[in-house]
Formats: structure tokens, C-alpha cells, sequence
């Protein structure tokens, strides 16, 4: 309502090539009109998630990434390696705006009371496509942040709050009483971890560093065990016996790390068997894959008997799968813990002009944890 | 109650010894007094099943097996290959009995009324360790056989026709509508393909041989797939696309075959897409492992989004999950169609010491398809 809303802005673009290179730009794009269940938020933090990289970098390969363009429009180009290239057809030639979430100021609002009632507030939004200036969200997809919380605050309260939340709602819903999480130094891996302190649940967390073992320590957690030490494999089983997990989610995805956890975790079973079994225990051990760290193939040695499961697991299918009014209390649980448990901590605050500097690409695009960056699209390049 | 029961009677057993060799023999045993609800079963018939090779053998490379022991009671030893002895512990020295079903006739019974009734009546058993002169199992897991029907025809009423069963009804809980079945070949495929064409459920059989596929088309099978085809991604693709089958149960378990299924899966889903998802499609593709043909890792490629899942699948946790009542449901329906739909067919019958001899095992040891064998454990050696 302050500023004057202009009848253009900037909106991050990622354009999958027919001839095989990505095209990272800014687009100047009508700022929308809002439907009547809409309202147009002036996007002021939208975070560089790990879930937002496929949908941005669409598998280029980044180290080979060129800039050009002008310094308030800026264009990055990168190649595309064939195997990357197989699961893109879909989307060549079409730019796609990026960003889960953000948050921002309600500047204009559709005709439903709803949606006016936000006019002028400070919302969480996770509408898609919030490298942008300006964009038009349903007012379902919108949470007004209370008083006091401001819009880099808020801004990365849906996707990995929510994770946090749906991992240990998962976990209750299919019977399991403890948690194997893996690269579990990330920022989403840190909130688990505060989380299930906060919640008694046993945790098991499995990083590859010893300095984010020492982090994780630092903050409290009982059992890290770090998969490149040679004792990870004893390390591994003695937390699951301790700890009686039986359910993992792993960040990785590709190679040995899933089939490690299951076997892992049927020796800590068998541990305390009386019989053999030929078809190993009874009780059912579950890895659940929700990011693909390593893209390459997941190898299952089948060292753990029959009772067992891998699959994905995302954030929105499981929302869908517990409806609207379950998902509601947990989002209002996320508020309430906004600037404690469920805090999120940036390394660097960038513009959208910064967020296309190859420099920058190489730090936040390498999802190494401990960096984590903030778009604001309203910052001046 | 005709012939007199002796005090003693053999059992073959596989003894996984300390030194990593298999060792199989014939022990003489005493013949067990039935308790309560028990009854001693004159074993007749009981087939090798793929699903016993795994207890009876252990790994074993069985390519160099050596026979000794007498005509009476043969011994044969094989060397245990380092991987395969390293999930063998729980059983080093102790010599188990094998052979998960049978039918014969009952010779003693136990002082219940469920278990006299059954005295002199021929019944199948699901009762382990059916590779026996005599056996006593519980009631429970006996079948009484109708007037008409032999030892032969009812020894594999439980293993395969149950498995069929189990997953049509998995199928069902899972909310798919077809099936996709890999060595679709085996006794157990062709079993499956007989119920489908009955139920009018849509079926995608992959096997690896013409000859396989030339028979399966011969039985009606509509889907035929060949594994080892240069078309053969794009033909099942097609199947898939055809039959909307999402759930498969695979025998094979080692290599890309699960991989490929799912991502064949996918793209038969993504035919009728409208727009990209980054995520790849919303519906949930499923892969139930079911058997080791191929004992060597599991590989996915994660081509296929992240609505799947890749799982153990076993009959006895099914029937304790859909519990008795069900269970003898489905059972009653097998006895209807047992010289039918659930009939099964085989190529030789052997003594217990024929089971043992290295040129029989090198048969059915192979577990190839249009080989099946049935031990009369009665039967002079």
C-alpha cells in the first residue's frame, strides 16, 4: 500500500534448451492482477532451498556455467549432461519461475474477505515461483506471520518446518518410535535434531564430516555417527539398538547409504533374536528418500531379510495425504516456534541480480551445509 | 492306521557347518507323538519350491557339490561362498529341517476333536520341514483334501496358490488394477496368469526366453514382455500403458529389472500428462520383491520420480496381516480350483535319497522353468 506497485518487475527464469544448455535470466514480467482468493505479495526473502536446485539448475552441470547479459539483467549458461537431459523433455523450452517459499508484504488483494483481510500484513507464502518481485498467491497457500516476526523470518517457514513436522508425523502414523535422518548437518537436519529434543524422540543422525558431527554434538544430539569413519558400521548399529529406530530419511538418495541403514538396523534387530530366522526378523525397516544429494543409483545388497521398504517421500503428496485441517495445526505448531526450533539461519542475503553471479552459484549451489542463502527480490541489484 | 507307524523315520536336513561347507543327509529321527492339536502326518508328496532352495542350500555352490555317504543315506557337501556365509550365522551347527509344505496322510492324531477328525484322511500341510518320512503339525495349518483329490495333487495347495492369491488381494489393498510379474515363467507365473485371465485382470508377464514367451501366449497371456529383447523397455512400456498396472511383484530381486519396471511405470503415467512436474508423476508406483533369483545387489536409477516404492514382499506376513478368517477364505477358494486354476504339474518324482543325488540337484537346484520336482518321501530310495 506504500509503495507504488509497477506494472512490470523481475522474476527469476529457468529455461531448459533443445540444445541442451540451461538458461538462468531475469524476466520482466506484468505484475499479476490478483484473483478474487489471490493477493500480490511483494517478495522481500525467499530462500536457495536444496529442494529448489533441480527445478532451478534442471541437473547443468554449474562449474561450466558462463554469465553474459547486462548487470541489471543478467544471464548465466550452462551445459546440460545427457543423463540430466533424459528426465527434462518435459519441460524444454518453457522458462519456469523458481522458489518453493517466501515471504513478503501483501500489497494488493482479490475481491474475497479472506483475502483482503491480508492487505498491508506480512505473509509466509508457498506459492511457487517466489524468485520474483512480485506474485500472485491464493490466500490458501499464504500464512499471516504474527507481530514481531518480520519477512526473512518467515520466509523459510513451510518447506523444512513442515518436513520436520511430516518426518516425525510419518513416523507416528506407520508405527515407527525413533528416527534415522541422514545428512543430517543440513538446515533441515538441524531443526530435526532441535525438534526431537524438544520431543524425546531418539535420533540418529549420520553426517560425513567430523566437523558437523562436532556441530550436532554442540546442539545436543546423542547419537551422530559420521558414514566415511571405518567404525561407521558398528557406530551405526550400536545408535540403532539404543535407539530402536527402524525408520530412516535420507537426504542422499543415490549409492550404499539406504542398504547401510537397513542392514544396520536388522543386525541391531537380530541382536536380540533367539531363533534363526532364514528370511531374516519380522519387523518391518523402512528408508524413506526425500532428496537426491547423490543422483546415481541406489545399490541394495539385500543383507536385511524380507521385512523392509525404500520409496520416496515428499512434503506435498504427504499435506495431501493428511488433509487440510491436520496440516493447518501443524503450520500454526511451526509459527508458534518460528524464532526458536523451527529458525532458520542465512549466510548471505543476495538480490536476484546477486543470485545469478556464478560466484555466488558456486557457494549456495553446491548444497553444502552450514551455507545457506537468502534471495530478496526487492533489493536493489 | 493301515500300516504300523515305525519308531523311527528319515528327514533330510541342511546343516550349515563352522568350516563354511553345506552339509545335506538324512537323519533318522523318532517319529513324534502328536500333541493335543497335533496330528502325525505320513508324508506323501512335498515339492522343491524355489522358496525352499534358499534353507536347503544356503548359498551353496552347488556346482561342486561331492556325494558320500550310503545308498540308504546319502550326504552331499558344497562350499559356501564367503557372502553367502556371512547372513548364515544364526545356523551354523544346527542341522534344519526343510521343505515348507506337503500332503500325505494322517497316521496318528492328538486328543482334540479337530485333530481326530482328521485320523486316516489324506491332508496338505503347511507345516515346515515336510522333506520327512513322518511329520506332526499342528491342525492349523492343515488342509483336509476333498474325496477325489490326491497327495500329489494337494502337496503344493498352500506356497504357490496362496502366493497368487496374496498378491491379486494386495493388489486390491493397494488400490492398483493390474500386475506386472517377472520370471513369469515359473510354475508360479503360469499359476498367476491362469487366475488373472479368470478374474479378467490385466497381467504384464516378463520373462527371458522366447520358448517362455511362446508358452505364456499359448495359456492367453495378452502381455508378454521378454527381458533379454533390444524393444524390450518400449514394449513393456506399451504393456504398462495398456494395462495401467502400478504394482509389481518380482522374483528376481538382483540388478536394474525393479528399476526399470518403475521407470517404465512412469513413463506409461506421464503419456497422459498435461504439464511438467518436476518431481515426475503423483502416482504411486510399487515394485514388491518376492524372491532372489538374482542375489546380487538391487539397483535403481531413480528415473522415475518420487511416488515409489521398492519393498519385501512374503506370504506369511500377508496372511498374519489379513488374519484367519480371511485366510481360510482364501484357502477354501484354492481347494475349489485345485485341479484347475491352481493346479500344479511336475516333471519328476524322487526319493529322499534321489533328492540328494548331485545329477537330480543340478535340475532342480537350477531353478529354471519347466522343471519342478516332487520329493515322495515314502517313496523307496
Amino acid at each position: 500500500m506504500s509503495a507504488p506497485i509497477p506494472a512490470e518487475a523481475l522474476q527469476l527464469r529457468s529455461l531448459v534448451r533443445a540444445d541442451q544448455m540451461l538458461e538462468l535470466f531475469l524476466d520482466l514480467v506484468p505484475v499479476p492482477e490478483p484473483g478474487p482468493d489471490e493477493v500480490v505479495i511483494r517478495v522481500e526473502a525467499a530462500p536457495l532451498n536444496p529442494s529448489d536446485m533441480g527445478l532451478l539448475f534442471g541437473g547443468a552441470d554449474m562449474t561450466a556455467a558462463v554469465a553474459s547479459g547486462s548487470a541489471e539483467r543478467p544471464v548465466v549458461t550452462a551445459p546440460i549432461p545427457d543423463a540430466a537431459m533424459r528426465g527434462l523433455a518435459g519441460r524444454v523450452g518453457t522458462p519456469m519461475p523458481v522458489g518453493n517459499e517466501g515471504a513478503g508484504t501483501v500489497v494488493a488483494a482479490g475481491g474475497s474477505a479472506a483475502a483482503r483481510a491480508l492487505l498491508g500484513k506480512v505473509v509466509a507464502a508457498a506459492g511457487g515461483g517466489m524468485y520474483s518481485q512480485y506474485r500472485s498467491v491464493n490466500v490458501a497457500l499464504c500464512l499471516e506471520l504474527p507481530a514481531g516476526v518480520t519477512a526473512i523470518e518467515g520466509a523459510a517457514s513451510f518447506v523444512n518446518p513442515m518436513t520436520v513436522l511430516g518426518m516425525v508425523e510419518t513416523m507416528r502414523m506407520e508405527n515407527h518410535s525413533a528416527l534415522v535422518h541422514t545428512a543430517a548437518a543440513s538446515n533441515l537436519g538441524q531443526m530435526l535434531n532441535r525438534f526431537c529434543i524438544e520431543q524425546q524422540i531418539p535420533l540418529v543422525n549420520i553426517v560425513r564430516k567430523p566437523d558437523q558431527e562436532a556441530m550436532l554434538r554442540a546442539a545436543g544430539a546423542v547419537h551422530v555417527c559420521n558414514s566415511t569413519s571405518p567404525g561407521f558400521m558398528a557406530e551405526l548399529t550400536g545408535a540403532l539398538k539404543a535407539t530402536g529406530a527402524t525408520l530412516a530419511f535420507d537426504a542422499i538418495g543415490g549409492g550404499k547409504l539406504a542398504g547401510q541403514i537397513l542392514t544396520a538396523m536388522e543386525v541391531a534387530i537380530n541382536k536380540t533374536a533367539k531363533v534363526y530366522s532364514r528370511y531374516g526378523s519380522n519387523v518391518h525397516k523402512q528408508v524413506y528418500v526425500y532428496g537426491g544429494l547423490d543422483t546415481g543409483p541406489i545399490e541394495l545388497n539385500r543383507a536385511f531379510g524380507m521385512a523392509w521398504g525404500v520409496g520416496g517421500w515428499l512434503l506435498f503428496p504427504f499435506l495431501m495425504k493428511i488433509g487440510p485441517v491436520e496440516g493447518k495445526r501443524l503450520r500454526e505448531r511451526v509459527v508458534d516456534e518460528l524464532k526458536t526450533t523451527f529458525a532458520s539461519h542465512y549466510t548471505k542475503v543476495v538480490s536476484l541480480q546477486e543470485a545469478l553471479d556464478p560466484a555466488n552459484i558456486a557457494i549456495y549451489g553446491k548444497r553444502s551445509t552450514g551455507e545457506k542463502f537468502l534471495i530478496n527480490p526487492n533489493k536493489a541489484g
